[in-house]
């Protein structure tokens, strides 16, 4: 990793370090308009003001796309394709290293370094993408086990269908908000006594609100209508990955989702971190996902073992009096399919991703209690408190709580590949008179 | 309804009198840039060639907006709200009065004439609206009543949520087509024999493709994310209904759906029909719908009796070899839920609706069987053929089958508020390789 020495001030555990580059979309106070950056260290990379000095002028195949630095979301970028992807990322590392083939570009010229560097912490990051649709899957193994076992025993926590195909269901693209963005404690109805033979609901804030720890994969390139992709293709439709946190209204869900699945417990609101880390950053921490002991249809077969990331995954949560922990740890390799895998049964119906389009992971347990990716689960389902601090405690999520992903790449602090954070605090539900 | 006389040649029998007045999106041969129109008689009205042409110059709140005619969609239209639209409406009407207060505008303006007014059958239709997200309901109490007898016997045939919320899954956005496109047989898993206590699945094309006969209502005005719309206020940010068929693969259905309901099943096609019938226009059609003796809590409590609509729904089912039935003959006051109702659940969790966004009713049935909405329940689930012609039947949908939904309201032959049609052809399915 010699060559990833930078001309440039990049801090020892940056996230973003020159082996990532990651892509997002940000404005400024003195510029409000929103447009493609990415983070070098503590510093975003204004790319439409990088192209329109020049930046990439030794770069001809980007030339007649430059107008996609401008816009104000990645979709014009992501569906460039991935080998447009992975030409412009290495052009960027290229610049920053410390013998940059290009000096002139920004290493000797202070005056653009001023005009297109600008600190992360002056910077607004806004969504990424303009998700179209966002399809929630349910991937992770130990969360779908534990919340079997929690609801219907150790014989059947598993539904017979869920090593046959990747589970999924459509989720609310409009409510996709970015990390930072506050969540606001939704109403719904509950069932109070869902032991009860009569069963009727009452109306009630929710008193069961969750976190779920994902990842989120963003399509980059689009398939027509009624023409699948391929398992082994798959990959290359795929732009990158963010943490995703996809916040639950438990009491909501378990009442309202027969026959039809989960709908108003999901759709209030969903966050995802603001920089797209690159399939192609991802690529060197590859490992296999959790063995599948089903004979699974050849369309999902995929070549190679290692199909998932070894990404170092944490949650913290921090109360509204200031107590905080850490609750889990886990790592994105604990899923059963793969994000091709996804895509491959996504599409086998001839259903059309488009760019932009979010693909959810599931949420992301390991097998320890601190290994689970959600309140429902750590606290049993309410059962037992999980501790906080100063005796705080938490069985599901109370106003003015942050909860914090923290997602990362690797050992070697000067290359780390990291999600940076995604953050979302839980603001006190309307009063609506009712 | 004398003041609908029109100097302008309307069919009897139209469904696009001067009483209704729908809105799509239309390209020619020799104009093949969508823009948007209303149709009347057997023409379409070019909004946008009208607008160019001084057609709104009497319309001093529309001046500011005429932009939105030159559209490739609706969107920028439906948010301007029913109280403008209601305005353009009645204009349209106006100008196309026998008795006119606006002459010079159209009709005894020839040249303007041949300009403006398109024949529909040389006019494309295209899709009405970009759709953000688009929501399917479970409202048709019948459907789900004549489901649950077939699948959970009589006595548990409603889930107990059904009378208390509108139940409902979010579908998918990107493959919702403009009526007339047609739709490829899909692949997916299924089981052989669900009865079989080991359930290993089998991979194949969808030998239960299915129709449903909906109805879709479109959003015009958004809510913010966070703000909740009352159920007395959700009509008001209702743009208006289209027919809509959710064409279905019920074999992958059964498999996929537990525990988070359909996804594959429901994502590689549904059709819409191409004029939005505008919620003015419904008016004078509202009825009763079905009573619910739940005791529905007050956010769904909508003031007044008449919620829904009575439209004469048909579905005509024609084969490859020309034999063809009318198989459904139902109506859309078969609901359980309004759409008002339905709005003010979607959004009383916070969950912001977007201009564009559209909502299924979910399949409409009557009591009887000529009255079923789905082959699922004219077949009871493949058991019984549906005669359609000189010995042809049908239990699912084969290659080269066309389905075709008509739906009007009224029984006066010259001031009918009709949808047209809502077609699609099966192609036979991709051949995989697989």
């Amino acid at each position: 990793m010699a060559s990833l020495k930078s001309w440039f001030s990049i801090p020892r555990g940056s996230h973003f370090s020159l082996a990532n580059i990651p892509f997002g979309v940000i404005s400024t106070s003195s510029s409000s308009t929103p447009r493609v950056a990415v983070a070098i260290g503590d510093y975003a990379l204004d790319l439409e003001a990088f192209a329109a000095n020049n930046g990439f002028s030794a770069l001809s195949t980007i030339q007649p796309h430059q107008s996609v630095f401008s816009q104000p979301s990645l979709n014009a970028f992501a569906a460039l394709g991935r080998p447009l992807h992975a030409v412009v990322r290495k052009y960027i590392q290229s610049i920053f290293f410390e013998n940059t083939p290009y000096p002139d570009v920004l290493k000797t010229n202070d005056s653009l370094q001023k005009q297109v560097l600008i600190p992360l912490k002056e910077v607004k990051s806004h969504l990424p993408l303009k998700i179209g649709d966002y399809t929630d899957f349910f991937a992770g193994y130990h969360h779908a086990y534990h919340c079997g076992v929690m609801f219907r025993g150790e014989k059947d926590a598993m539904q017979p269908n869920y090593k046959h195909l990747p589970v999924a269901y459509h989720g609310r693209a409009s409510s996709v908000v970015v990390s930072g963005t506050p969540i606001r404690r939704p109403h719904g109805q509950i069932l109070e006594n869902p032991g009860a033979e009569k069963k009727v609901p009452i109306f009630s804030q929710c008193r069961k609100l969750d976190f779920e720890l994902e990842l989120g994969a963003f399509v980059c390139t689009p398939n027509p209508r009624g023409e699948p992709v391929s398992v082994d293709h798959a990959e290359q439709n795929l732009f990158g990955l963010v943490m995703m946190n996809d916040w639950s209204a438990r009491d909501v869900q378990s009442w309202e989702y027969i026959p039809l699945g989960p709908f108003n417990s999901k759709n209030f609101g969903t966050s995802i971190s603001p920089w797209v880390v690159l399939m192609d950053a991802l690529e060197p921490f590859k490992v296999k996902g959790i063995e599948n002991d089903a004979d699974v249809l050849p369309y999902l077969k995929q070549k190679g073992d290692a199909t998932v990331y070894d990404i170092q995954l944490q949650v913290d949560l921090k109360t509204q009096t200031g107590n905080s922990a850490t609750i889990t740890k886990t790592n994105g390799r604990h899923l059963l399919w793969s994000y091709p895998q996804m895509l491959a049964h996504h599409t086998i119906t001839g259903c059309n991703l488009q760019s932009g389009d979010l693909l959810g992971s599931g949420t992301i347990s390991g097998t320890s209690p601190s290994e689970r990716g959600s309140m429902l689960e750590q606290s049993e389902n309410g059962k037992q408190a999980v501790k906080i601090a100063n005796g705080e405690d938490r069985t599901f999520l109370q106003d003015g709580d942050e909860i914090t992903f923290t997602g990362v790449c690797g050992t070697d602090d000067e290359a780390l590949v990291g999600f940076g954070h995604c953050t979302g605090k839980i603001e006190p539900a309307l009063d609506l008179g009712l």
